[in-house]
C-alpha cells in the first residue's frame, strides 16, 4: 500500500513541515491536545503544527466528525484500516494544496503551545520482551553461560502492565519506594529505589480488538495495529531483582510508564517496511500460527532508535544531552508487530481499540545501541562517565532521558515519532 | 462500626430474606443487572430479588441518584464508606420498616428474571498470590526441598492480569489453545489446552482510588476497598508452564477471569473480621509499611469457601455436584487485604475506583481445602474420582465448576457472596 500520500515531493504548505521535521505531511499522525483551558480533543502533527480536528470539521467527511470529537481516540481506532486510509487521504490533500490554505490556517496551533495527552483510554496495556540483544544481556547477568531460557524462540514472551500509570512525555518521573535487598542483606527494607532505570521500547496502538475466544490469525494482526509510539517502561531494578520472582515484575515498574503522544500510523510507516531477516541456523521455525508470508516479506520495522540523557549539571552548564544509545528496532526485534499480536490472541484473549502494547527493550547487539542502563553499566559494574566527568550506573534525580525515533531512507521522506521525555524527580 | 444494619434480630419483608439466604437485610450488596430488553442498571440484592434501584430513586438520597443509574458502579464506588454506609442504612430501613412495602415491592425482580454483568468498567485487574499453602503446595511440584521462595514472606507477591476478559459468573469457559510442551517433547505445538484449571479466589473492588505517587497507607488501606467477590482465575497449566519463565503467566491466564456479580460491601462482612493470627515463630514481621495494630486486630476474613464440580454425565443422570474443597479465607491468607492494598500502591502505583485486586488461590493447609485441580491432583499424578466413577487431573469439556462463599458465626445473620460459576466448552 504506497499511494499518493508517500509521494516524497509532495510538500505542505504549512510551516516547518519540510525536510527533517518529524511531522511531514507524509506522516499525519493524531493526537489528543488540549490549550490552556479548553477540552481534551483530536489533533493531527504537521511541522510546527497541530491541526485542530474539532475546530476543522467542516473540512472533514461528516460521518468522521463524532469519533474525531472525542477527548480519547478509542472510537476512532476502533473503524478499522479502510477509515484511517480515508482520513489520511483527506488530510494529505488539505494540507498540501494552497487553495485549502486560508481556509485550514485558523485551526494550526503551535505545538509548543498545547498540552499533549495519552490519546486513548488504555484498557489493557501489555508489554513484550521481544529484544532478543536485551534478553540475553540481562539474562547474562544472571546465567553467563545460558543466558536465553528455552522458551524464547518459540514463544513471544510477554505480560501485562499497569494501564493507569502510563502517562503522557514530559510527565515527572517520581522514584518510587519500595522493598530493596541487596545480595549482602540478610533482610529486605523499604526506601527510595537506588537503581531507577528507563527501557527504550516501541509502543503499538490496538485498532480494531477481537472477540474474546477469536484468535487474530497471523495474516490479519497488522490491520489490527492503528500504529505506533515511543515507550519508555521506567523500572526500579532492586525492587525488580527482590519481587519478580515466580510471577513477574511487579511494583519494579507499574509506578510509571511514559508514552511519546502522536499515534504515528502503520500507513505513514508503510514504506520503511522490510523483510524480516531469516531464522539463523539452529534456531526454530515459527510455529504455523506466528508464521506469514506476507508478514516474513515485510513485517520488520525500519524505525532508528536514540536515547539522550542530561543531568542536572549538565542543563546547568549548558551542555548537550548525552547520547546514550543509537540502534534501530529492525535489529533488536526477534518477533514482529504481527507475530506479538497474533500470538497476544492465540488463546483467545481479546484485545481492545486503544489497547497499548510495548515490544519490550531495544537493543541491538552492539555496544552503542543498549536500550537500559542495567545493560549500559553492566549491571552497575561500569558506571559511564558524562561530559561533566559525573558518572551513572543508574539514574540520579534530576536525570532527564529522552528517547527519539524516525525512519529515513533514500527515496522516501522522513517520518519522526516525536519524543519521549521523562526527569527524575525524588519522592514526595 | 457495628451498627443497627447487623441486628441479628432485623427481617426483611422481602420473600426469600430470611435466615439462611446469602442475600438477607444484613448483606445489601450492589451489582449491575438488565432485563431481557432493558439497559444495565444498578440493583441490590435481597433475598432471591433485586430492587432496582433507577426505578425506586425517588425513595433514595437525590444527591446519589446520578452516580446509581449508571450502567457501571465505578462513580458510586469513589465515593468511598461514609457515603456507602448511608446508602446501607438507608436501604436497610426500607427493606425492614413493613411501610415502605407498597412502595417498593413494584421494584423488586426475581433473580432468576435478570442477567447480571461485571459491576465496573475495571481500570486494572491485579492478582496476587497471599494463599500460603497454595503457594507451598505449586513450589512444592517444583522444589520439593524449598517451596517457597525467599521473598514470599515479605512481599505480598501479585503480578497484574487481563481486565478485558474478565467476566461474570455464567459464562462460558472456552478451553484455550496455546504453546504446550510437555516434558517429554522436543519442541511446542499449538493445541487446544490438556491441563485446564481452575482458582478458587476472593476479589476486591477498590472503592476511592490514589493519586499516582500517593501510596495508601496500612492505616487507611481498608477504605479503599469497597467490597468483596468471587473470582476463578482459569488457568491452563500446560501453557503457564512452558510460557511462564520469566516474565510470569500471561495467555494461561488472560483468556478468562470470572468473578460474582455481587459486590458484597466490606461493611456487610464487619461482623466477621477477627485478629490475623501471630506469624510463627522464625517468620519476620511486615515491614513497618505492612504493619498496623488495627489491621492485626480485625484484618482476617472469616470467609468460608466451597468449590463444588459437575461434570456432563453427574448432570444427564441427576448427580448432585461434587465437592472438590472447603475450607476458609482467613485459614489461607497470609497477607491480609489492607497489606495487600498498602503493597500495591507502595511505589505510588495509582489505583482507581473499580479496579479488581484478586487474593490468588485460597488453599488451607488440609487435603480438604485445596483451591485448584493442580494440588488437588498432585500436578495430575493422582487423578480424583466423581459419583459417576469418571475420573478427573483437570477439567474435560462439559464440567461446570461453581464457587461458593459465605459467613456465618454465633450471634450474626449468615451473609453470603453468592457464587461464580463456570462450564467448559470446546473451542470454536
Amino acid at each position: 500500500m504506497t499511494d499518493e500520500t508517500h509521494d516524497p515531493s509532495a510538500v505542505s504548505w504549512v510551516d516547518g513541515a519540510g525536510p527533517g521535521s518529524d511531522f511531514p505531511v507524509q506522516n499525519l499522525p493524531l493526537g489528543i491536545f488540549s490549550e490552556a483551558k479548553g477540552l481534551r480533543r483530536p489533533g493531527v502533527a504537521i511541522g510546527d503544527y497541530i491541526l485542530d480536528l474539532v475546530s476543522a470539521a467542516d473540512l472533514l467527511d461528516e460521518e468522521w466528525r463524532e469519533d474525531l470529537s472525542q477527548p480519547i481516540l478509542n472510537a476512532w481506532l476502533s473503524r478499522g484500516p479502510e477509515t484511517h486510509r480515508a482520513l489520511r487521504q483527506r488530510l494529505f490533500e488539505l494540507l498540501t494544496d494552497e487553495r485549502y490554505r486560508d481556509d485550514l490556517e485558523v485551526h494550526l496551533i503551535g505545538q509548543s503551545e498545547v498540552r499533549m495527552h495519552v490519546p486513548c483510554l488504555i484498557g489493557d496495556y501489555t508489554d513484550f520482551y521481544v529484544g532478543i540483544h536485551h534478553a540475553t544481556n540481562v539474562g547474562k547477568q544472571f546465567r553467563p553461560d545460558n543466558p536465553l531460557l528455552p522458551n524464547y524462540k518459540y514463544v513471544p514472551i510477554g505480560y501485562h502492565g499497569r494501564a493507569s500509570s502510563v502517562r503522557p512525555s514530559g510527565e515527572p518521573v517520581t522514584r518510587p519506594r519500595g522493598q530493596r535487598k541487596p545480595p549482602d542483606a540478610e533482610t529486605p527494607d523499604y526506601g527510595p529505589s537506588r537503581r531507577l532505570d528507563y527501557e527504550l521500547e516501541l509502543g503499538m496502538w490496538i485498532g480494531r480488538g477481537n472477540d474474546l475466544g477469536q484468535p487474530i490469525p497471523i495474516g490479519e494482526a497488522g490491520e489490527h495495529i492503528a500504529g505506533f509510539c515511543l515507550l519508555n517502561d521506567w523500572s526500579a531494578r532492586d525492587l525488580q531483582a527482590w519481587e519478580y520472582q515466580p510471577l513477574g515484575p511487579f511494583l519494579a515498574k507499574n509506578f510509571l510508564t511514559s508514552v511519546s503522544p502522536w499515534i504515528v500510523t502503520a500507513d505513514a510507516l508503510e514504506p520503511f517496511r522490510k523483510a524480516l531477516p531469516p531464522r539463523a541456523q539452529g534456531d526454530p521455525q515459527p510455529l504455523p500460527y506466528l508464521d506469514d508470508p506476507s508478514d516474513r516479506a515485510s513485517g520488520g520495522l525500519a524505525i532508528q532508535l536514540e536515547v539522550t540523557l542530561t543531568s542536572a549539571r549538565m542543563r546547568s552548564e549548558g551542555i548537550a544531552p548525552h547520547v546514550l544509545s543509537r540502534g534501530s528496532a529492525d535489529a533488536a526485534m526477534y518477533w514482529s508487530a504481527a507475530q506479538i499480536v497474533a500470538h497476544h490472541s492465540s488463546n483467545g484473549c481479546n484485545l481492545q481499540p486503544g489497547d497499548l502494547i510495548a515490544t519490550g527493550t531495544l537493543s541491538t547487539d552492539s555496544d552503542e545501541g543498549l536500550g537500559s542502563m542495567l545493560e549500559i553499566s553492566r549491571g552497575g559494574k561500569q558506571p559511564l562517565t558524562l561530559p561533566t566527568g559525573e558518572t551513572r550506573s543508574f539514574l540520579e534525580d534530576g536525570d532527564e532521558v529522552t528517547l527519539r525515533a524516525w525512519c529515513e531512507r533514500e527515496g522516501a521522506v522522513r517520518i519522526g515519532l516525536g519524543e519521549c521525555v521523562g526527569r527524575v524527580v525524588p519522592p514526595a
